[in-house]
């Protein structure tokens, strides 16, 4: 027998019992002829105690940090008692010492602030596993996955295991491909998500549908992309829109509260995509804090309804003299409240900021709106002091704010000032990581105009339903005509999409729809995407087959399971929740995969490499 | 709002309610003015009654079987109760009926028992699975999933998620392989297992692990087998063969407790590999009932000790003129209780059932030993009746009884009688489909020697350690011998491993072992698996680095969770189980895949096809 106790079991009212306890060497501290040790397993740490009679046994196996080992002691209560762990108030007196496994000196340090580099630790990853921190990220992973399963099965919902070799379609993403050696020249792939599978449940009357599941894209890996990551894969039946926002608020506020001892007070809000581009420049718009984004070139009648106070944007059709305002397709605004005796060196790091390649601005201005005196700006000899003090006004400045302001194309500006914002929220503690703040960003455009294919390509994917009242735009024969000139004039570009996403704090939590569930609808809306109805037929028969004997009204969605994880746990690294994750190159360090492959199996496999 | 009750909601307590529904039309039977239907959801199935206030609706309509609908209308009493359903006692006066999508008539009756063929039901899968008996199997699967998390949570274990996208390594069966496009020419390989890696968590300190997960093999499918499957993996350290026994026989009890209302009582019996291939002829015994193999023809010693009765075999070097007997390597001989009036003609498709290919031997032998006089076999000129009886003696056969008798290689013989055995236990009705006697057999050998290659190979995995008392055995430098003659001879042969499988009616469920743990025994195996030092580091380097850094004694198990579910259903088929199962070419025909890929993408990974 290896124990009759973890490291992280006994107490002062054990005092007196002979145990034993196998475990890791941690630390070791001589005093004399007696030795402390500290024992460490996933449950705890117990110091052992070795004295005299232990002197020949410690001196021919010479034990080190992290060799296993295995005592037998009885446990005393400790002198200098330590509070900082539950095991503090005992020690073990050991009297038999065994050593079950020796072990080198490890490469890096076993501490929560460890001395090992990224790559050592990915290639180590089974003793970077044993730091107290990550161990930690794991428990919280696996209680996340509790909740979650015990959550939804209260709500009726079946965990259905979905096909990994199935058929390779374009979803957005490329596939993974995995050759079939008894189907020579045909190939698998690997799921981009199970999403036609689940509809295929409901097609089956299954009702609630969910999975926690690997899914694989096979994309250029940006920092923090996976090749494989974790969904939690939902689908419902007999639902609209609201039904789903509502059982899974349900499931994310029960998430946060067993987690995070966090609740939620009230609904979580919901945002239209247009109202969180416009006042946020993006669509997962970190609400923690509010720093709007105004813009000040917006047309005539461009901005939202929702939005009367800035429907006469200032530089709109206005030549002011400043080329930089006058040439720019978009002026954008942003107040820094309190902001207006900013320093000229912050405001030239700033500078330096948006001015970088990955952002990508030629510079910022700024507007002081002093509390007293006239606003003073960086751009001063182009506006009278009334002018500036308007400009400061409908960006909404009050005095004592500082305003910045971008100029340049539409999309990069928008995109560069919402990175701004959440720059200048960081700066100013505005995001505080023990806050939380839920979000459903509803309302999507169905459709996404690749320029370069002269294309529309669907936003969330195929099989997302167009809201009830943009259906008959999308059915209308005359709206199939191709885009010419600009695609926001085209019919398609109103239609917005029956979709939502939750966003947690500025991340993207999960997002999902309710799906087409008529064939003639999800015909049309092969054809829209340029499908024609021989390969649409070819990739997506079985679907469109199903759609035929009684499909009902169904919708779902699917959470990154990696990256709620992250959230929950406070890191910005979804890496240090996966177990065995991958490095940027899509490569396993500690298995040093991907590798080639013998002649024989590429022979079996019909392949030949092609170099 | 679609439903504010399922279809197996409602009881006579609703009655008066207003209530929606929405579900598919199972049935509809007219009486004159009045129109019935069956409405089903996973639910249950609700009756509608729809008067003449709706015949001009259902004449538009025309709703027909598999018609999708939502229905309001109030719950009144039924006349015609019906006691086989919950909402039976009630039936829906229809107000307003909505077809919210039609369906053309099915191609099989979605009934229990349904006219459609297997490829038919295959192809449409979705629609397949909206019969009862289908969705219960996947209720079952989700329960038993349910009830293992449960279990395994009780005892500590963590459930954590290994890797897809991993290296190809030779563990027995061959890899489905993923071709990288980032690193060109070098591939992954879907897991047949996350063997190492929870071993590497062991490692880690993880402690006890678990995971239910898919794993994939590319193998030749046999019936009932798929190229990807599902296991109930688990690892423990710091345990011995007893602690990993007790643990999942903990398993094994609550699933058949909580799934199938069964209690076991004791321990499960314990068997040795050895007893259970002599006696039963095979590794998994269905000891629902007894008829045990008898070796007629063992050499003097071969027998184990445990048969001190069989030790001298009667046609030991015996020459009796029966040429079948006199030549063959092995005679093998099976009593059939009460079986000494079994018609001639019972024997004949006995016999036409060896002699079928897929069984393989010429012809049955039989020796009737009646209640009262003398023995009457099929070879009696060769016998004296003393001599007849003398073998039936032997046999364990008493009056009444009749013995089975098969001459041939050994292999053979014992694998023909053990089929047999099976066949009439079936025949006998002796295999109760509501009993269940779980069984572990342990002691497998280490080793199996592969007459082909020379060499020998795993019989688990090469990560199984041996038996305590063998390791000597295996680390001697002495017994590095090539095999020269008979390979039982060789030391090796004798080498037990410290593995274990669970056995249930003769269908093994799992298996696992204690694992090695130190660097020098793993090098050792690999070394007497033919895997050169450069080789098994290449290949497993990571996994004898792990063992370098303090490596605890760890051990585990997996069991076949598709198998689990149908044996806990009742089931002969593990495609009954799973939600979109493959064909015996590893085609999913609902899909169509694998399917060919285009030019650009295979380019893009680096291959061409071998045409």
């Amino acid at each position: 027998m290896y124990r009759t106790h973890t490291c992280g079991a006994l107490r002062l009212t054990d005092q007196g019992q002979e145990v034993t306890l196998s475990g890791w060497i941690q630390a070791i501290r001589k005093f004399g002829a007696i030795t402390f040790m500290d024992l460490r397993d996933r449950y705890g740490i117990t110091q052992l105690v070795l004295g005299e009679n232990l002197k020949e046994t410690l001196e021919r196996e010479s034990p080190g940090r992290e060799f296993v080992i295995r005592v037998r002691g009885r446990v005393v209560e400790r002198s200098n008692k330590n509070p900082q762990i539950s095991t503090g108030e005992i020690e073990i007196a050991v009297e038999e010492f065994i050593v079950l496994n020796p072990s080198r000196t490890p490469p890096f340090t076993i501490e929560d602030q460890t001395d090992g580099g990224d790559d050592l630790r990915m290639k180590y990853r089974y003793l970077d596993l044993r730091r107290s921190i990550l161990r930690k990220n794991l428990e919280l992973r696996y209680q996340v996955n509790r909740v979650t399963r015990e959550y939804l099965h209260q709500q009726g919902f079946l965990d259905i295991e979905t096909p990994f070799l199935i058929k390779s379609t374009p979803e957005g993403a490329r596939d993974f491909v995995v050759p079939s050696r008894m189907n020579p020249g045909e190939f698998y792939a690997l799921p981009q998500s199970p999403q036609t599978f689940k509809q295929l449940l409901m097609v089956s009357g299954l009702d609630r549908y969910y999975q926690i599941v690997k899914c694989f894209r096979d994309e250029d890996l940006r920092a923090d992309r996976q090749p494989e990551f974790t969904q939690i894969d939902c689908e419902m039946a007999f639902v609209e829109q609201k039904d789903i926002l509502e059982m899974f608020e349900g499931l994310i506020r029960t998430i946060f509260r067993e987690v995070r001892g966090l609740d939620f007070e009230g609904s979580f809000p919901r945002m239209s995509w247009e109202e969180a581009m416009w006042r946020y420049g993006n669509d997962k718009p970190d609400i923690r804090f509010q720093m709007r984004l105004v813009n000040l070139k917006a047309p005539q009648g461009a901005y939202p309804s929702f939005e009367p106070e800035l429907q006469h944007s200032p530089l709109h059709q206005k030549e002011t003299g400043f080329r930089v305002m006058d040439e720019a397709e978009t002026v954008i605004a942003l107040v820094v409240p309190g902001g207006s005796e900013t320093s000229r060196s912050e405001l030239d790091l700033l500078t330096d900021w948006v001015k970088r390649p990955q952002i990508g601005m030629k510079g910022l201005a700024h507007l002081r709106f002093p509390a007293a005196g006239p606003p003073k700006s960086s751009f001063d000899k182009f506006f009278t002091a009334t002018g500036l003090e308007e400009l400061a006004r409908f960006s909404q400045a009050s005095p004592g704010d500082l305003v910045l302001i971008l100029a340049g194309p539409e999309d990069l500006t928008r995109k560069a000032m919402a990175e701004l914002r959440i720059r200048l929220g960081q700066n100013a503690s505005l995001r505080d990581p023990d806050q939380f703040r839920p979000l459903w960003v509803v309302d999507f455009p169905l459709f996404e105009f690749n320029a370069e294919s002269g294309g529309w390509s669907a936003r969330h994917h195929p099989f997302t339903a167009p809201g009830e009242a943009d259906l008959p735009r999308l059915m209308a024969p005359a709206n199939r005509s191709p885009v010419r000139g600009t695609p926001y004039a085209h019919p398609y570009y109103q239609i917005r999409a029956n979709a939502y996403d939750l966003v947690v704090n500025g991340t993207e939590l999960g997002g999902g729809s309710i799906r087409i569930h008529r064939r003639e609808v999800q015909e049309r809306m092969f054809e829209a995407l340029g499908l024609g109805p021989e390969e649409s037929s070819r990739k997506f028969g079985f679907l469109l087959g199903a759609f035929d004997y009684g499909a009902p009204p169904h919708g779902g969605i699917a959470f990154g399971f990696d990256r709620l994880c992250a959230l929950l746990g406070g890191s910005e690294s979804i890496r240090d929740y996966i177990p065995f994750p991958k490095n940027n190159s899509g490569r396993d360090m500690m298995l040093d995969a991907p590798s080639p492959i013998g002649e024989t199996q590429l022979k079996e496999l019909n392949l030949r490499l092609n170099t």
